[in-house]
C-alpha cells in the first residue's frame, strides 16, 4: 500500500484509527474464554464490531508469543481474517524487531513472507542495516520507534547530542534510508506538543501515534500538531477499546468506543480536507 | 543461574564459548535437508558435536520465526534438547525484545515461562520499564545491547551527549536496574580495544561478545581487554562454527572449530585463574 492509497482509505472511512489487538487471557470476557481458540474468538468479535471505524489494526506480538505456538497460530488466523474482511485495512506487526542485516532479513521474511502484514515496527538502536531489510518488500513498511509513550522514553531518547536529541537524530538520519511510501515513525501522543518540532524534521511521513486514551494523550492535540497534507497520522488505541467492557457485550461496547474516536477524527478530517 | 555458577561452569569446561544456532534452510547440508524436521536435525547434530566445548548456546529467533510455526516448534525442541543434555549450559534467547512495561512482561513470559531459556537479549531504546520485567524471574537474565558489532552501530550508539556517548549512557544508567547476577551486556568484538573503557563503567558484569570469527574480531584481544575476576565473558561464534562445512561431516567440522576456540580460551583462562 502506498501513502496515497492509505490516505484515500482514511478519507473514505473518515478515520485514522488504529485498533491495538493485545489479548491477555486473564482479561478476556467469560463468554469467549471457553471457546476452542479464545484469543482468535476475542479478536474476531472485536474486528467484526470495529472494522467499519478503523483504518488499521495493530496486534502486538508479545501478547501472542506469550502463549506459545497456540498464540502465534491465533495471530496468524487473526491477520488473515482481517485481510479477507477488508483488504483496504492496514495491518501492523507491532514486534519492535531489529538485528544485524542478515538477521533482520529473516525477521522481514517472517512478517511479510510468512504472514500478510503491511508494516512492522522496528527499534532503531542498531542502525541502518538493521532497518533496511524491511524496506525491500514492495508496498510494505517499516515503522521506526522515535519517541515512545512510556516512562522509560526519558532514559535515552532525549540524550542530547550537539544540537540534536537522540530521537531527533533517529528521525533525521533514518529518513534517508527509505521514503514516505515505506517508512513511518512511532511518536507517542503523551507528548503531543512536540509534534510541531517533529513535523519540521519529517513533514511528509506518516506517524503511528500510541498513547491516546488509557495513557492520557489528547486526540485533538495530536490532530492539531501532527496532521500533514495526506493526514499523515494513524492514532492507536488498544485497552481503551478492546477492554472497555468485560461482559458478553464487550464487542458492542468496543464498537461504540471505536465509533466515538472515528466521529471525532471525522471532524478533524472534514475541517482540514473539506470532505 | 547466578554469575558465580556460570563462572564455575566456565572453569570446569575451560570455555567461555557461546555457539550461535542460526539455521537457514538454504544453507543446510543436503544430508539433513531431507529430514522430517531439518532445522531441529541440524541443531541436534551441531549440539551433539559441540556441547563439550561450549558454555552457552544462542539461537537467534529471527531464523526460527522466518519459518513460521514449524520454525518455532524446532526452536522449542532445540532448547529442551540442550537443557536435557547438559543443565549447566546457559541458553540465550537472542530475540532483541523490548516494549512498554506491560508488554515486555508478556515477552518475558514467552521466553522464561513458555520456554526454558536462561537469558534474553533486549534493546534499550525504550528505557527502564522496557527492561525491568525481564529481571523479575529468579536466576534469569536480561542481556542489554550496548555496542553492537554491525556497521549500523555507528549510526546512533556513538551519539555524543555531555561527556557520554549513547552506549556509555546505556551501560551507566541501566546497571542501576539490576545487578551482575541478572544483567549482562552485548559488546561487539570488532571494537575490542574499547573493552578497556567499557570495563571502567561495568567492571563486574558479564559481557556477551559477538563478532569474533566471520565478523573479524580477535579472541585474544577480547580476553585481554574484557576479562574480569569472574571471567565475565561469553564469546559468540555462529557462522564460523555451524557453517564451517557443508558436507555430511558438517557436525564433525563444527566440533573441530568449537574445540579450536575452546583450546584458545583454555589458554587465557589458565593464565588468568591458575587452573
Amino acid at each position: 500500500m502506498t501513502s496515497r492509497e492509505l490516505f484515500q482509505h482514511i478519507l473514505r472511512k473518515k478515520s485514522f484509527l488504529c485498533v491495538g489487538l493485545d489479548p491477555e487471557i486473564s482479561k478476556l470476557p467469560a463468554c469467549v474464554s471457553g471457546a476452542e481458540d479464545p484469543i482468535f474468538e476475542f479478536n474476531r468479535r472485536i474486528v467484526d464490531a470495529t472494522h467499519m471505524y478503523a483504518a488499521a489494526y495493530k496486534p502486538n506480538f508479545a501478547f501472542y508469543e506469550s502463549y506459545g505456538a497456540k498464540g502465534m497460530a491465533a495471530l496468524d488466523k487473526t491477520v488473515r481474517y482481517i485481510n479477507k474482511l477488508d483488504t483496504t485495512i492496514f495491518i501492523i506487526a507491532d514486534a519492535k524487531r531489529g538485528d544485524i542485516g542478515n538477521t533482520s532479513k529473516m525477521y522481514a521474511r517472517a512478517v511479510f513472507g510468512e504472514m500478510p502484514f503491511d508494516a512492522v515496527t522496528v527499534a532503531p538502536y542498531m542502525g541502518e542495516d538493521s532497518v533496511t531489510p524491511f524496506l525491500t518488500y514492495g508496498g510494505k513498511w517499516a515503522i521506526i520507534l522515535a519517541l515512545t509513550s512510556n516512562r522509560g522514553a526519558d532514559d535515552f531518547q532525549y540524550h542530547p547530542g550537539s544540537g540534536q536529541r537522540l530521537f531527533e537524530k533517529v528521525l533525521a538520519v533514518s529518513q534517508r534510508w527509505g521514503n514516505p511510501d515505506n517508512l513511518m515513525y512511532v511518536v507517542g501522543a503523551t507528548r503531543a506538543e512536540m509534534l510541531t518540532g517533529i513535523r519540521k524534521i519529517v513533514p511528509d511521513h506518516f506517524l503511528l501515534v500510541p498513547g491516546v486514551g488509557a495513557q492520557g494523550g489528547s486526540l485533538e492535540e495530536v490532530a492539531q500538531y501532527g496532521m500533514n497534507s495526506q493526514c499523515g497520522l494513524l492514532v492507536n488505541s488498544s485497552r481503551g477499546i478492546i477492554y472497555a467492557d468485560s461482559s458478553d457485550r464487550f464487542d458492542i461496547v468496543a464498537g461504540q468506543k471505536a465509533r466515538e474516536m472515528q466521529e471525532e477524527m471525522a471532524l478533524y478530517l472534514t475541517r482540514r480536507f473539506k470532505i
